[in-house]
């Protein structure tokens, strides 16, 4: 790792994540820290081509595994190509979704074996991990309901059910649980200026 | 693995791969036996356009880990929607390129760890494992030469120098000694007439 922070922010759908990523860079250029916003799948070009493969509804099946397969691939493209440079760089990147997200998605969500989603974890990226993860916690009702309110067209992710959803928020706890001096658990459910604070707190004790 | 037989045709460019696939596909159909000619990386709609993402001249480079984590993915789809529902219903499958294929390009020839390559391969497709592989050898300027000759525009693997696909020819000789049970070396700058009766006889054993 080098000198910048890789910070992810996780969370079902809903969870407003999006929202929380521009209030944070800001809160951090304020203080005058070099900040790159991403997300995956995605965050390169060809990293982004894959995500548009994975999330389109499909013209083949798309096992459970393939998927996790597809995404290991993205996000060593963008671990490559983006993440790393750029920490050594010394910028902070805040990034919506990673390994956390496949664990919760792929692993909680669909069925993926643990074993397969930490071994790729640690093939794929061994010294690239986040210094903070955010995790962004909320009912699944009331996730769903935001979503829908300003979601388009439904990707194959968005078609999934509530039970669904409720394993990923579930998987997404236990990570928070088993990690807890790197995933901070935040109450996405509060009204929009507490979630801000708590999140921009928990950013903030990185500077020091 | 379901009742049908999994062969895979391995070797460098120009061993003659495709017309000696298409000729044990005419030997094995006058016997009787439906049979599946199909290639990797590719294979399925959504394999074919993995493929063109790793093949293409880049818009950013693809470390070899990247290459590699596409190539068992593309190979996740193909094994889930084609080559397993084939052999289940009883076809046999002449695919050109599989895992050994990983194993000296991406292995031998860019130097990925064996032990990404292999704990790939198991988790990949455990259960679906070729049940013969025949290994078209031939020196790297014969094969070049020939591969020139057919060639239109290079891809991003044609591009590579002669000492990459040495180092390729010489892993997929490794391979074959450490499984002689399942990899048949053919000696592939002998007269095509020679080459296909050599293939042949490897192939109709499997008959009996």
């Amino acid at each position: 790792m080098g000198r910048g922070r890789l910070i992810t922010l996780e969370g079902i759908e809903g969870a407003g994540k999006s929202t929380l990523a521009t209030y944070l860079r800001a809160q951090l250029e304020l203080r005058g820290v070099a900040v790159r916003l991403t997300r995956e799948p995605g965050g390169t070009p060809l990293a982004e081509r894959i995500r548009a493969l994975v999330l389109e509804r499909g013209e083949e099946p798309v096992s459970a595994e393939a998927e996790t397969l597809l995404m290991f691939a993205a996000r060593r493209l963008h671990v490559d190509n983006l993440i790393r440079p750029a920490l050594e760089r010394g910028e902070w990147i805040l990034c919506d979704r990673y390994t956390d997200a496949t664990r919760a998605y792929q692993g909680g969500g669909r069925g993926v074996a643990d074993s397969l989603i930490e071994s790729l974890a640690t093939a794929v990226h061994p010294d690239v991990n986040p210094d903070l993860t955010l995790l962004f916690d909320l009912p699944v009702a009331l996730g769903l309901e935001r979503a829908a309110a300003r979601r388009g067209a439904k990707d194959r992710i968005g078609e999934e059910s509530v039970a669904f959803f409720e394993r990923v928020r579930t998987r997404y706890l236990e990570v928070a649980r088993a990690e807890p001096a790197r995933v901070r658990c935040v109450d996405a459910s509060q009204p929009l200026d507490a979630v801000k604070a708590a999140a921009s707190t928990a950013v903030m004790a990185l500077l020091s």
